[in-house]
Parts: C-alpha cells; sequence; structure tokens
C-alpha cells in the first residue's frame, strides 16, 4: 500500500512504498526545474552527503553506514542519510539546505570572437500553387521544381519523417524549406515562420548551459542552464558510469534523464523567446567525454576502467525525433567529438572558442574542474592531457564544500588580523565554502602564516583548534554566532590535503606538456582560463599556491564558458565546425596515468612555493 | 469461444470466432511463402472472386450480395463468397484453385546492359590492435586512424546505432568497414565477411521480385519472387489504397504487410546464397507510386483522387533498421522517386534499364500490365503517361480469366478449323485464360472472322452462344470435356470489350505522346516491351488488334523484367544511380486524363485494324 511521504522545505508529496530509500523517492522527485536530494556518490553510502532530517513519522532505524558517517550527536537530532534511510510509514522529511540541488548560476557568457553566420542549415522561401488537374503537383513537388532553379538538386534527399508532416495538397501560400548537407529537413508554413534557430548546448557533469540563438545573426535568444538530471543517480562521473553499467534499465533511465533534461532546457529556452520549436532546426551539443557516451547511449564498459578509452572519436548526428526532443521534424544533433576518455568535446570547443589554435607563440589553456583539462598549443600545434583535481573545486570533498550558491563563502582575503575575512555569494550569512573560497582561504592562511610550505596548519594559532571527532586540525573561518548554520565553518587539514593534491596535479600536468613540448614556464606568451571556476578564482591565489604558472598576471585570461562559446561557434558556422572536428583530429593526447615525469613531479608539486617577498 | 476452421486443399486450421467472415481470417493466414485466398476487391463484395466452398460443417446463410454475384446453381452446390460468408460453427472450407493465390513464375530475366560496379557502398579491411596502457585506442578510434590515411576523412560520420553493436575494446584481428555517402554504416569482423551485398527489389501490385547481387561483380547470388502480401487487402492499387485510407491502423497493417514480406524475401535469398545478412548493406527499392508509398507509410489520400499527384519525387532513404529489415546495423533503402500518381520509380527503372533515355532516334517503351506505363524518348528528350489498360491483362476482369500459372491457357491459334487450338501453362488441363491467352484468342477469333471489325461476336458462328444467365453471348474455346474445371472455358462479348477498352488505351496513349513530340507511327525505329506480360505476349496478336503500332516486327523487343534489371544497375552502379534520378527529373509527365486528344483517340482505337490480306 502506498505510503506518503512529505518533503520539506518542498512540499513535495510523494507516494511510497515501504522497503524505499528516501534516495530512491528523491530521484523520482528530481526535477532540473525545482529541487531534490543531491547524491554525490550515487548513493553508495560512501560520501555521507545526502543528509535529511525526519521532522515527523518514522523510518526504519539508522544502519551502522549512517552511525559511521553521521556520528551519534547527528543521528539522536534526527539525521539520516537519504541513501540509507529506508520508509517504514508516512513521514516528513526535511532536505538540508546543503543537501538540496538547487538551480544554480551559470557561467553563460563566454566570449564568441566575430564568426560570420554560415549554419549548416540553408533555407529557401517557396511560394505555392494549389495543386490541379492543370497543374499536377503536389507540395513537395513544387518544392523539388523550386529548388532545382536555386541549387544544384541532384543528390537532394528528403527526410521521410518530413513527408507526412504536411498535407501533398497543401496548396497555396509561402512554405520556407530547410536543407541540411543535401537533405531537406524541415518546412514551415510561411505565416508561422520566425526565423532560424538553433541551440547550443554545453553538457556538463554538473551542469546543462543551453543556448538559443538566432542562425541569421549569431544573437543570443535566450541562454539558461540547468542542474544535470543526471545528479539524481550520482554527482560524479564514475558514479554515473557505475549507475549505468549497472543494467540495461538504469542505462536508459540515466540516458532518458539527460535527454529529457536537455528537451525540457530548449522547451523552456524556446517559450522566453517565443520561439516556435519547429523552427529550431539543429542542436550542437558539446559535453565532457562521459556526458557524450551517457546521451547517446554509446557503450560505456571502457570508459569506467584503464586506459579509458571513448567508444568513438568521431562526430556523430542524430535525428531530434530519436531523443524525443521537440523541434522541427528532420532536425539534427550533432555531437562534437571527443579526444579521449577525459578530454571531451567541451575541451575542443573551449580551444575553438579561445583561438587558441589560430594563435602563434605558445599558449597554455586550462578548463579546470573536477577533472581539468590542460591544452599546450605552440603554432597551432596542440597536446592536450587531463588530470583528476579532485572534486574540491566543486565543493565536495570539502567539510564543509558546497557549490556557488547563495550563502557560499567565494572569496577570502587577509588583511592581517588574527582572522581572514570573507565574503559570500548573495551577501547572504555563510552556509559553507565554494571552491574560489576554498582555494583563497589556503592561499591566504599560507600567506599569513598559518599553514606552513608543506600545508601543515600551525597549531598554535588562536583560531586553529584539534577536532577530537575526526582527529585533524581545523581552523575556524566562521564562528558560530556569525555562521548562517550556527556551526563553525571551518577549513581542515584534509581541506588544504585536497587542494594541495589538486593543484599538484595541475602544476605537474602543465610541466609535463611543457617537457613534452622541450619548452619551459617562462616559454608561455598567454594563459586562458575558462570554465565557470576559472573566471571566479583569484589568479593570485592560484599562482601563490603553485597551481597556476607563475607568470606575470597581465598573460593571463579568464574567458568564462569557453565550451559554450565553441558549442555556438559550431552552431553558427560551418567553417568553424570543420575547424573543430580538425582539432579534435590533431590533438596529440598525453596519458598522464602511465607517464613516469608526471609522478614525479606530482610528488614535488605538493608543497607550496617559497612566498614572494 | 474459438471455432476450429479447416482450411483445404492447403490443410490449415485456424482459430476463428462466430462473426468473422473467412476472409478476415484468411488474412492472418495468407503468407507469401504458402497460400491464402485473393481478394481482388479488397473484400467489399464487388468482384465476386474470392470464390470458396463449405465441405463440412455451417455458415451463416448467404447474402444477397452472394446470391447476386454466385447465383442460385453455384449457391446450392455450397459456393460461398469468402469475404461475405460469416463464421458460424466449426467448418471445413476449400479454397477453389482459382480463389488460391499461388507463388508465380516470376520474369526475373531483365537485361543487364554492361554496368561497372561501383556501388554507393565502399569497404575498408582494418586491421586492429588490443587496447592497452600504451596503445590507448578504441576499435572505432583504430578505424579513425586507419581511414584517415585512406581516405578524405572530414566530415566522415558515423550511424550512431552501430558503435553500440560492437564492442570498443574487440581488440586483435580484422574489420571490414563499410562507408556510404561519408557515413560509417557496417563493421564485420574480417571471419565473417563474405563480400560486400546488395538486394534489389522490383515492388509491384501482384508480385515483388527480389534479386541478391555481389556488389564486386555485378553477379545475382539469388533471386526470387513472391506475391505482394498486400493482396490480401486488395488485389488492385485502388483497393489498398481505400484499405490504407479506412484508418491508422489499417495503414499501418498494410504497410507492416509489404515491409515484413520483403524482409522475409531477403532473408529466405541470404539463406539460399548463404550469406550472412549482416554483409547486406543496401536496398534498392523501384515499385509504383502507389507501393512506394505504402511501404514508406506517406500520405496516401492525394494518390486515390484526381489529379493524382504523388506526395513526393525525390529519392528518399531510410534506414533498414527502421523497417525492421535484417541486414547491416546501417544499411540503407534506398527508393527510386517516382515521377507521377500512375508513373513510377518502375518505370524510370525500365528506362535506365532498356537504355531509352541513352538512344539515338526515336524509342517507345511500354511496360504493360493492368496500368500500362509508355515513355516515347527522342535523343534524350522523354515523355511519358500512364494509361488505365484494365486488370484484363492479369487475368482479372476476365471472366474465366486467372494469373500466368499452371492450368492457364496462354496461347491461342487459329489454323483453319472450327475451333481455336491452344497451349496452357505447364501443359496441365485449363483451368482459365492468362492475359497472354485471351490476347491471342482475341486477335485470332478477329482473324477467323468470329469477331467483327467492331468487336460484336458473330452469333451464327457454331461455337459462340448466347449465355442466358450473364445475358451476353460468349465462344466456347475449350468444351467442359476437356477442362480441368469440368466446365466450358469461354470468352464473353464482355471479356473481348475488356481487351477493346485496354488496347484502346494504350494505342490512344501511344498516338497521344506522338502527337505531343510532332510524330508519326512510322518515325518510331524501336519499341520497347518491358516486364513480365509483354515478354509472353504474342508481338503478332498485339499488333493485329491494334494495340502495339503497326510495325516491323524486327522493330520490336521484348526485354523481360526491365525495372527489376534497372534496380539492379542503380544497386550496382552510382553512376547509374544519378542518370536514374536524372530520367526521373527530366521526363515531362503527360496527364491523359485532361487530354482532349487522348478521348477522342481513345474512342477511335476502339475497333480492330484492318486486316492484312
Amino acid at each position: 500500500m502506498a505510503i506518503i511521504i512529505e518533503f520539506e522545505p518542498i512540499g513535495r508529496r510523494v507516494e511510497a512504498e515501504a522497503g524505499q530509500t528516501i534516495m530512491q523517492l528523491s530521484q523520482g522527485l528530481l526535477d532540473p526545474e525545482t529541487d531534490g536530494v543531491i547524491a554525490p556518490c550515487g548513493g553508495k553510502g560512501v560520501c555521507g552527503r545526502c543528509k535529511v532530517r525526519l521532522i515527523e513519522g518514522e523510518l526504519f532505524p539508522s544502519n551502522e553506514t549512517e552511525k559511521r558517517l553521521l556520528g551519534e550527536e547527528y543521528i539522536n537530532q534526527g539525521y539520516r542519510l537519504a541513501c540509507q534511510a529506508v520508509i517504514a510509514g508516512p513521514a516528513k522529511i526535511e532536505i538540508l539546505p546543503e543537501t538540496l540541488s538547487k538551480r544554480q548560476k551559470l557561467q553563460l557568457d563566454g566570449h564568441v570572437f566575430g564568426v560570420v553566420p554560415e549554419p549548416a542549415i540553408k533555407r529557401h522561401t517557396i511560394s505555392l500553387k494549389a495543386t490541379t488537374v492543370d497543374y499536377p503537383y503536389s507540395l513537395w513537388q513544387q518544392v523539388e521544381l523550386s529548388l532545382a532553379t536555386k541549387m544544384e538538386i541532384a543528390g537532394l534527399r528528403m527526410d521521410t519523417e518530413l513527408i507526412g508532416c504536411i498535407d501533398p495538397l497543401a496548396g497555396d501560400g509561402q512554405v520556407v524549406i530547410t536543407t541540411r548537407k543535401g537533405e531537406i529537413i524541415n518546412a514551415v508554413r510561411g505565416t508561422r515562420y520566425t526565423g532560424p534557430v538553433g541551440f547550443a548546448v554545453d553538457l556538463g557533469t554538473t551542469k546543462v548551459a543551453g543556448y538559443l540563438v538566432d542562425l541569421q545573426t549569431g544573437e543570443i535568444l535566450a541562454a539558461d542552464g540547468i542542474l544535470n538530471p543526471q545528479i539524481a543517480y550520482g554527482e560524479d562521473v564514475i558514479s554515473r558510469l557505475v549507475f549505468a553499467l549497472d543494467g540495461e534499465e538504469q542505462y536508459n533511465r540515466i540516458k532518458q534523464a539527460l535527454r529529457e533534461g536537455l528537451n525540457r532546457l530548449l522547451h523552456n529556452l524556446c517559450k522566453s523567446a517565443a520561439v516556435n520549436p519547429e523552427n529550431v532546426e539543429e542542436v550542437v551539443v558539446v559535453g565532457n567525454t562521459a556526458m557524450h557516451h551517457l546521451i547517446l547511449g554509446l557503450p560505456v564498459r571502457q570508459l569506467a576502467r584503464s586506459p579509458y578509452v571513448p567508444a568513438v572519436t568521431l562526430p556523430v548526428e542524430v535525428k531530434g525525433r530519436t531523443w524525443g526532443v521537440d523541434m522541427a521534424p528532420g532536425g539534427v544533433v550533432y555531437l562534437l567529438p571527443a579526444v579521449a576518455g577525459y578530454v571531451g568535446g567541451d575541451h575542443v570547443a573551449m580551444i575553438l572558442c579561445s583561438r587558441i589554435y589560430e594563435a602563434t607563440g605558445v599558449t597554455l589553456g586550462l578548463d579546470i574542474g573536477t577533472n581539468t583539462e590542460i591544452v599546450l598549443a605552440r603554432d597551432g600545434e596542440l597536446i592536450s592531457c587531463s588530470c583528476a583535481s579532485g572534486p574540491a573545486f566543486e565543493g565536495a570533498h570539502v567539510q564543509q564544500g558546497m557549490r556557488a550558491i547563495d550563502g557560499a563563502i567565494c572569496e577570502v582575503t587577509y588583511n592581517g588580523g588574527q582572522r581572514l575575512q570573507y565574503k559570500t555569494i548573495g551577501e547572504k550569512p555563510p552556509t559553507g565554502i565554494c571552491g574560489s573560497g576554498i582555494l583563497d582561504a589556503v592561499a591566504e592562511l599560507y600567506r599569513s602564516g598559518v599553514v606552513h610550505g608543506n600545508g601543515r596548519l600551525d597549531n598554535s594559532h588562536p583560531c586553529v583548534r584539534f577536532n577530537e571527532t575526526r582527529k585533524v586540525p581545523e581552523y575556524v573561518l566562521v564562528p558560530s554566532e556569525e555562521s548562517g548554520t550556527g556551526k563553525d565553518i571551518v577549513v581542515t587539514q584534509k581541506d588544504i590535503s585536497e587542494i594541495q593534491l589538486a593543484k599538484a596535479a595541475i602544476a605537474a600536468a602543465t610541466k609535463t606538456l611543457l617537457a613534452e613540448s622541450g619548452l619551459k614556464t617562462e616559454d608561455i606568451d598567454r594563459v586562458i582560463i575558462a570554465g565557470a571556476f576559472g573566471t571566479h578564482i583569484n589568479l593570485n591565489s592560484a599562482v601563490a599556491i603553485g597551481m597556476l604558472p607563475d607568470l606575470p598576471l597581465e598573460r593571463y585570461r579568464q574567458i568564462g564558458n569557453a565550451a559554450g562559446g565553441g558549442a555556438r561557434m559550431i552552431l553558427l558556422s560551418e567553417t568553424e565546425r570543420f575547424k573543430a572536428e580538425k582539432i579534435a583530429r590533431i590533438i596529440k593526447y598525453i596519458e598522464l596515468a602511465s607517464n613516469n615525469n608526471f609522478s614525479n613531479l606530482f610528488l614535488k608539486q605538493m608543497g607550496f612555493p617559497k612566498l614572494n617577498a
């Protein structure tokens, strides 16, 4: 019999059955436009992040996993882990602020360098006559006759589904016909014609950014971002691959979640821009290799184990209708190919958008995240690699880490006082620390001497204390009385180690690429920092801890979501698309896992560089 | 409750429910590889051809339609119409020989003029290495790397479904890759490779002829014909269109019947030629416009009413898997376009195969059937038309007409005696008259003076009698004692009228084309007669009754199934394919329905030409 479970603060009532976990319910609950429960480890009972609280009713008693991850104090206050807590009867459950996945502010302002619109789709306006005995031509015959006078018609094909979408005797009036690579893919009656439109998508593990683009002018008609709906099945790539590999039904579910999310995003953008979806004729998707494979339903087993190879690295095109995308009947989804298992089409799009490929001299490009992709370009020659930089920058694996949403500490500065200063997003009371905040905190703790060169916290500092439960020293950044959660916000020794691991990986990867090219740090003419996180970091902090090369700051440029920008360029111009495909083909990929140089450099980079005087 | 109905002579037992008609049961019964009940009028109770006999058990009493179409004598002997007779209880039903649809001998020997094999598909044999950390490339990445050294790789795409068909880590060994128009559509492990194969299909209203072709040599590996499985839903084009227009479910059923029939034919050919279906990479379909539309599921309403326009006249390509065709994962079905509602891709294929398009001088080409398509070519300029020549040539609308199967009278000659001489197919006792037989019979009756110039039977001839039931004179061709049915086989006045209508239409259409071109009959340098029926007719008879132009017989050539031959040429060579598409585009189509010249000529051509001395 169905049991009603009520979720607060979102006020959603869900039917459940005894024996289900709260996480299972929340997967059905999650909708990228509203809220749900995050599942960083994929509901495996590993991360302890999916905290919820029982307000009313009952659940089966907490198990060993919950006791270990939450501790007695939390358990006694009614806290549970959504992935472990099992429904016993009707209940009211609070999803905690830090557990609630919210719509995030996305970085949508990737620069687009002058691109001449020359999209893959071509439009032709055709005047129709009524079909009569004296003019015995159906609508499509008239289209064919008309196109024959305008273009090379030999080899022209029809999208079969499209033929049935329009009455062959539809008669008088105008129709706008779209051709794409020798195929007729759309027909819109003149009166419903709202101009050619495309949809560019940057498919991130966490975020999906979408841009509705006017294909004649390149103008962004609407843009928005949603959480990747797959987040309900695991926060990181590996959790999702593991989920997909659980079985065909699971793979299908996680695939559909992403396709439906993309479709919803498109739908909403069309609504807000007052665009009729049948005018959307092409979708361009760039994303990391796992997202690319998961949305296509490609084999992923080989992505989850060394040497992490993509199933395919050719561009792929599918009819949008096969994904259920509400667009032109014959409309196409184009996916920019990946380069390697951890270097995806988003990296290629970033290289395109930042014009690194066309730059003279030596350019270093980094897209920093859970995974950091790095490219080193010298006069059009490209070598790329990828390193696991840990999820610290996304706010995960940090004791009080959170994503860059309201209340997150995003900036930390040392003004010479005993305690560091901080700023929060939205100027809300602090509830945790986001990626740029933790980076600043570590850099400033080092600068102020609270952290030593080897990363150890100075136990003698008045703000440093030893946490008996976690058995690590920690620095109290925000005392409980200032905090939005009513508890201290701290930076722990483990947090600092996470940052050390991440920055060592990035620095070692950069140096490995330089070594492969026979170059030194000072040979780098410019450094391009792409991506949402990279845009928000304080470069001084990143250089101070040795994450980024010690170069004059004027050589740096933070360009925002270049992957999204690249997707728009590819949508807008076939020339740019061919260029991107060429970039994907010519990139020399360096696998760091088997690279001895990298391993050695990685250990050397764990400490912090000497402080400038 | 289910009632068991037994069908003889095929010995099939079928579960039925009271209230079903025998026709309804027989639709489920029909299988192109076995036998069933024909339904010329689509089960509308119009043609009276679906005769069956009750051997045992009971049916609801015969209705007015049956009484009218069968007559009291037949009714008393237990004869019923399958489309009208309603199941009342268990019964044993005989399907009469003339009602039983049998596998027919098809005309498969259309000549193929020297064609250099250059198919749309290209094969590449690639050697693979195992994927390791030191060689981190998946199977498809290796394919891409290898193809890049062999061909222009920019713009190359993958069939998405194909990627999942082969383990990305499949490792060592050889794989044969197929590309088609810039897309990888197939991959076959070296050991299973049996050479490139294609399937050419001539989709007729009655017959479906299929050819399995070696794409390297052009050799026919296997060929066979089946009855068009749609015949269960109506024998002629209009009945089928009417059935399809009855509703979505009906359309789907008639569409699926044809797709499944095509797939079965392919399957059987593969089996008999020991070809692995995954090696079949392209299917070429030519057929009349209605079959083209019905198999694709295109709108057909406009095909069933004046001015009978096709929905589309561009070539169409679909993935075989969308039709359920058991072939290469990314394999393609290519459909040659139609020219008009009654001039289909089969006509285009005939023009290609017969090389009419390339001939110098004036060539007349005819494909004679229920519908006759005629083309007049002058130095590469083509004008075509189509005329309803009646179903007489297919054995329908003739009192004792039947298809060209064993027992059919196929040849009739006048040797000066009182009675005409005849020959039957398979030298079996005569059971009816097929198309070539009735043509001969009329011509010889005219030559012998039994039929006058206006088509009237000479009532004074001893073999001519007045049939009181049907109220028409008839000529007894075979007396009951010689007949395989135990009854007289006759040629009725109405049969002669049918032939007159048919031949007048063909002759008038030919003259209309000549007039449009400003040519006279004697300007025709050659006449090409294509199609199964045309191959079997006696040209002397056809000329004698004025159906074909009175030209020296050495100007005539009977080339058999040129549509099937054209389909094979298109399969084998892209050059021929482009030529065929060009033929389809440049044909000037003359609509006879609104042509005054044709109407006048038609009336004039009803009588027979003066006999040569």
